[in-house]
């Protein structure tokens, strides 16, 4: 079933209204959770709606919370999020970022207290569209087990980098696991393996079996160690430099809330050079031999694009039965 | 067979003199590639020397070349490095980051035409000496194969991430590659298995087979299309920074040399509170029930620390067929 974008939008902004969000703020969040789902990342869009809505009416996130100035030194800031909802925090961390580097060429902004910010992509895409190179990561609860490890101690913790393109922004969305749960559920329910292992079984043996790695609850990390010492390093780099929770602690809790997060954001120099430089760049990554000769090799955020404007043509796909569940709201 | 630190580094010192390195940069040279031997990195400390001194008899590297200002726009700063050796002009552009950090709570240098800084983790461990995050990366030349491609258009672009620690710092230093060239033909000599997929055979099926992999030159980047994209964006992010060559350029090259390279540093809050909550997130990673009950798990660098301290205890191991190449020299 597809829904027009802007009814889609509509539809989050009555609900988050009745359960008082300032009118701005529920149109910050009904704007970046209709475009998640538009840009083709559904479980951080319409289907992540009705969780949202109840952490809210749980007094998880806090509404009418706007982030405080915790602390700055030049381009470095320190922000508290005071629990409000994890997209507006983050625009406001990445613009501010870029504020930041508008003056400095490069600002850092560091955020506590705040909560999930949905699709991490949303945050790269804003810093790309003004100009500006991205780099944002967050921590989250314990998912992962570390490389020698059986139990989750890290979080999956994901890293966007972004790069601003005319024809097209390079977008890097990337959790530091394999396979999100979400996924691993997605390939179950089809009745479909994994097209690489994602995961051990009960035995301890590499998996593509969404069902058994669900089973032992033992994702795997991209790269192994390395996957593993990425999310050790940003749940470092997070908590540090925001002062904030760490996985640690955010595990402690019944619920995943008051995250921290880091946006940066650089300038880079424009001009014809740099964007001859960017397609060249992206020319010979697509010339590598293709393994299917009719799939063409793709950089990060081409397929979203394509996405984007399936959906904004023909409405946005969505699950009828949520779609149903968010009316109901 | 086992040397003293002091000895391995004046026999640096002493070809790289002759070499027509002025003293202070010949010293910097020697003392890297003997700590780097200590710290274990054996393929960038004196297995890599005679490569280096070939290198320099070649003209690819420039002994007396010092990095040059190109543009500066506040806390981001453009250097050239005048094809220089990569080891002066990453501590020179770590030292600089470190700087402005010191000024604008975090630092940014990118530098272009340098060449291969050898062990990358060396400039993380410099910005944690110095009480700082650090984050650090290097473009390469072509060696692995994009997400969807067979023949390799993507660098393994090394990176690091660093986080200062008085017990011992937290340094990932991560190619974007599974395992490197070097690492497959130390595994085939021993005639022995990787641990994990490393690549692919000539059919396309993943692989153990350290041979098999060679064969069809299809290593893996962490993570598949992960580490695939990851090395897109840290070779994006180094040209367009640094408005130096990319990998394609790199590439076209016979040698590998004139690659971009990037320095971040971040001025952590010091004090009792960043190291509790340091302490916290590291026990918590190790609190994990142990797949092996007879090791533990490991922070990235913590082993290093631990070859460090054996290797300056009883001697720097090396290999004495190169040790006795490097003394002829």
């Amino acid at each position: 079933m597809r829904i027009p974008f802007e009814k889609l939008k509509a539809e989050f902004k009555r609900v988050l209204i009745t359960l008082n969000f300032p009118d701005n703020k529920a149109d910050l969040c009904a704007q970046i959770f209709a475009e998640n789902s538009r840009d083709g990342v559904y479980t951080h869009g319409l289907n992540r709606f009705p969780t949202f809505v109840k952490y809210i009416k749980q007094g998880v996130i806090k509404p009418d919370s706007a982030p405080t100035l915790v602390n700055a030194i030049g381009a470095l800031e320190q922000w508290d999020g005071n629990l409000g909802a994890g997209i507006v925090n983050a625009l406001f961390c990445m613009n501010r970022a870029i504020e930041l580097a508008e003056a400095n060429g490069i600002g850092c902004v560091a955020i506590r207290n705040t909560n999930h910010w949905m699709r991490g992509g949303t945050y790269g895409w804003q810093a790309a569209e003004a100009g500006f190179i991205g780099i944002n990561f967050t921590n989250t609860t314990a998912n992962v087990a570390p490389w020698g490890g059986v139990t989750p101690t890290l979080g999956n913790n994901p890293l966007v980098i972004s790069v601003p393109r005319k024809q097209g922004h390079v977008v890097l969305d990337m959790a530091v696991s394999q396979f999100s749960i979400g996924k691993l559920h997605q390939y179950q329910s089809y009745g479909e393996q994994l097209p690489v292992p994602g995961g051990y079984d009960d035995e301890g043996n590499l998996s593509t079996d969404p069902a058994a790695i669900l089973n032992s609850k033992r994702v795997l990390p991209v790269g192994f160690w390395k996957g593993s010492g990425l999310a050790l390093v940003l749940d470092l780099l997070a908590s540090v430099l925001s002062q904030g929770q760490s996985t640690k602690q955010i595990t402690d809790q019944a619920i995943e809330s008051g995250v921290s997060q880091v946006f940066i954001a650089i300038k880079p120099q424009n001009g014809r050079q740099t964007e001859e430089l960017i397609e060249e760049i992206l020319n010979f990554t697509k010339s590598s031999k293709q393994v299917n000769p009719d799939k063409s090799v793709a950089y990060p955020g081409e397929s979203t694009l394509k996405t984007r404007q399936k959906n904004t043509a023909e409405g946005v796909l969505v699950d009828e039965k949520i779609w149903a569940e968010v009316q109901e709201l």
